[in-house]
């Protein structure tokens, strides 16, 4: 709506239609980043769902079903690694490649649009000095009301942030892809394989989507604790988000200086990696399905794999069907949590749980605010954090339900790949592989809600506002 | 603690046994209504598990087991409904009589006691102020610090409370039974038996509870729309909890002067009851082993019974395990979100529920405050919500991963009966009565958790109360 508004009062009127087309992407940005975030994922999504259905990038040379590539478009766009075909046989080399370049287009646009939703609302002006706000101080959504042009992040902002999102995303992927290729050498794979292998293996474990390029999976890898390790490396610094890694890069030797919300992400994360691996070690120590075979040692290995993935790496050395109800559920609810805010990890994100838990601190407490190392937390967050798991809760609900109607299966796997798709997790119990072509459009639409929705529902909340002409009296329902 | 020193400082040395226990009890019920309220239903399900675990209490003449005895006294002083033994022929006409005694003691106790609970820190003096006060303006809890004796509830006004609740109780009971007895005579049911049923049935109806009096249940009555009427008119009233009963007393004429928390209570159960309603004629009108072979009228019918018992009534028509996991996933939410504050009902509350969703629409529409009904809700309110929803997923949660590990039985009937426990709605997959002594232990403490963990916990919480001495630099992290 602005945007075009903005695009009409334009002097130019002989502009190009590339100006034209510039500049209603430039007003957008500046209007509503939320829905310009939409936007470009939306797009994203119809592009790759089109070339995924190209006879080119299928193996067989045939034209894949449309909702078999929108799921898989969704999949990749959305860094989820959930899919409906067989992704290490269906896929040409062509299709496999747009699956690579997918990812880290989806990873790398999640991380840059995460962080420009998380800043745009600043009251700073110059998106370096937000970016540098972010990573240790103040970082970032306060009710300003709409935003203004001098606040508004610019395309030559964006590009900044983008590089810098680039360039950090590539820097990991390199250092993991490194970790892995000399081991699948020494592991009997072939040069071009491992060199193929250990980029692809880095980029999915990064973005956290978690495909395998191989038909085995990580089978031949399931007792490598070197490879296991570095995808758990790569997996966890994806998921803790943009804001933490950019800390981390600039006074990783300073701890003490890094701001609230990057502590809280680590805190937060390393408690339920902690606790998930806990609950595992005790729900399936005597699964013969699962861990009971396993000794001491790679028993607590293969439940802290299991717990890291759940943030939304979505790798697995086991039969997720095969665990125990109980280990699902722990599952369902490590995933729904989900990773950090402008990651590639997916869920209502750590922080949002970590809000709702400070409140009731706070409450239990009996103090008027809710505190974390030593600051106070504003409380209208708490609004947000409540408006996100709402969305999440219901996004969930709502989809299991149809899943449910639809299939009759048993409700631990529906809520499990339910949840999966929402939080992009990617694990499976191997309910989505055969959902019917409707079952297949609703989970695409449940890992668009649960990325995008995510994502931008809580900048979109941030940014609206309205004028309140006078104050109404106060009244106090009962509650609980 | 608080009350030992009390009477420690008591100035009468030679005080009479009966008056020591008077003044503790005084003294408890002064400085920690939210203590004392656990007090009361421990020892109220201490003496009614005693009382259970006698062979007169039993057909039998035996003495039941420890665990069942236990459940029972929970499930009846809990009224929630559920039972580990056949209800209908385990127990003598002594034991019946107990559990008859037992659900109205509860009941009332849960409705006085929440009462006392939701105003014992209201800011105004006067136990009768207040309650109008909760009947048609600003009801309850506001941090105000540590209750002082001025403020505190004394035992005369518990009195005056207890006989208002007692009075309203068994008037809507008689009413209910006074619908019920004729029809019973009318259907062919024996003068006695009919009796003593009608006032069975209008006491498990208005307390919530759900128990049947004769071995085939509601069968007999599966098409009865008075009596099916009857009775949800009685579990829906007590579901509304007791400041919207007294509203209605007072002033059922004039709804424009009923307060914010009156019509939040009856805007949200109605629009759980259609909602649930609506959903249960979609997922099950072709359900052959629910209401597949019933006629559009029945299956409206049917479909709203069965939505109105979710909120916690816990009667039911048909099979619960027959129903289609969509319909349990529903069921389970219903149930979870449960009853009306200060009622017999369970659950987090309507009002709980309705708190988190003004909050998200607040911030959807950059309002400041949360408003209902030209009202400006307090937004401390929101903290007393979200902790009262963790405390209960949490009970949740914990309660469905032992009972999954335990029994290794399916997701979708665990959680339910789990969630019925927890909200003491006491509708059952049937898992329940199966359970081994362990898993019987876990859901009792289930049931007393979701009873009086959500009573108390509001109350706890906003009587906690800390100074702070000075004020933390604010600093905002990053959700969603
Ligand atoms: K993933
Ligand atoms: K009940």
């Amino acid at each position: 709506m602005r945007a075009q508004g903005l695009q009409a009062r334009a002097p130019h009127r002989a502009m190009s239609w590339y100006g034209r087309v510039r500049d209603a992407i430039d007003g957008l940005a500046r209007s509503s980043p939320a829905r310009f975030a939409i936007l470009v994922f939306t797009a994203l999504i119809l592009l790759f769902t089109l070339l995924f259905s190209l006879p080119i990038s299928s193996a067989t040379r045939t034209v894949t079903n449309l909702h078999d590539a929108l799921f898989t478009a969704v999949s990749v766009i959305c860094v989820t690694g959930l899919s409906t075909v067989d992704m290490a046989t269906h896929w040409s080399g062509f299709g496999n490649s747009l699956v690579f370049i997918g990812v880290n287009i989806g990873g790398i646009g999640v991380l840059t649009l995460a962080s420009i939703l998380g800043m745009a609302i600043s009251r700073r002006l110059g998106l370096r000095a937000r970016l540098m706000a972010a990573s240790d101080t103040n970082p970032s959504r306060i009710h300003v009301g709409p935003v203004n042009e001098g606040q508004a992040v610019r395309l030559g902002e964006v590009g900044n942030l983008l590089l810098t999102v680039i360039v950090s995303a590539l820097a990991i992927e390199a250092i993991v892809a490194a970790m892995l290729f000399p081991r699948m050498l020494i592991d009997g794979v072939a040069l071009g394989d491992a060199l193929w292998h250990s980029v692809y293996y880095s980029a999915m474990a990064f973005t956290n989507t978690g495909f395998n390029p191989n038909a085995q999976g990580l089978t031949p890898f399931e007792n490598d604790y070197w490879f296991l390790g570095a995808l758990m490396i790569g997996v966890f610094l994806g998921s803790l988000g943009f804001p933490v890694i950019y800390a981390f890069a600039r006074g990783w030797r300073n701890p003490r200086r890094w701001s609230v919300h990057v502590k809280l992400t680590l805190l937060t994360t390393l408690l339920l990696m902690v606790a998930g691996m806990v609950l595992y070690i005790i729900l399936e120590f005597d699964n013969p399905e699962t861990f009971g075979d396993l000794d001491a040692s790679d028993t607590v290995f293969q439940s802290l794999f299991l717990s890291v993935m759940t943030r939304s790496g979505g790798f697995s050395t086991i039969d997720v069907s095969e665990l125990h109800g109980s280990s699902l559920l722990v599952s369902d609810m490590l995933m729904f949590i989900g990773g950090g805010s402008a990651s590639t990890g997916g869920g209502i994100k750590v922080t949002t749980l970590a809000v709702l838990f400070l409140a009731a601190f706070a409450e239990a407490r009996g103090k008027v605010s809710m505190e974390a190392f030593g600051r106070r937390i504003p409380r209208d967050i708490l609004r947000l954090a409540v408006s996100v798991v709402l969305w999440g809760a219901t996004t969930v609900a709502v989809a299991s339900i149809l899943i449910l109607q639809i299939t009759h299966a048993p409700l631990d796997h529906v809520l499990f790949d339910v949840i999966s798709a929402f939080a992009t997790c990617g694990l499976s119990t191997g309910l989505t592989q055969d959902l019917p072509p409707s079952g297949v459009i609703i989970m695409a639409a449940t890992m668009f809600m649960g990325r995008v929705g995510t994502v931008t529902l809580a900048a979109a909340l941030a940014a609206s506002t309205s004028r309140q002409l006078f104050k109404r009296p106060e009244e106090r329902p009962i509650v609980g």
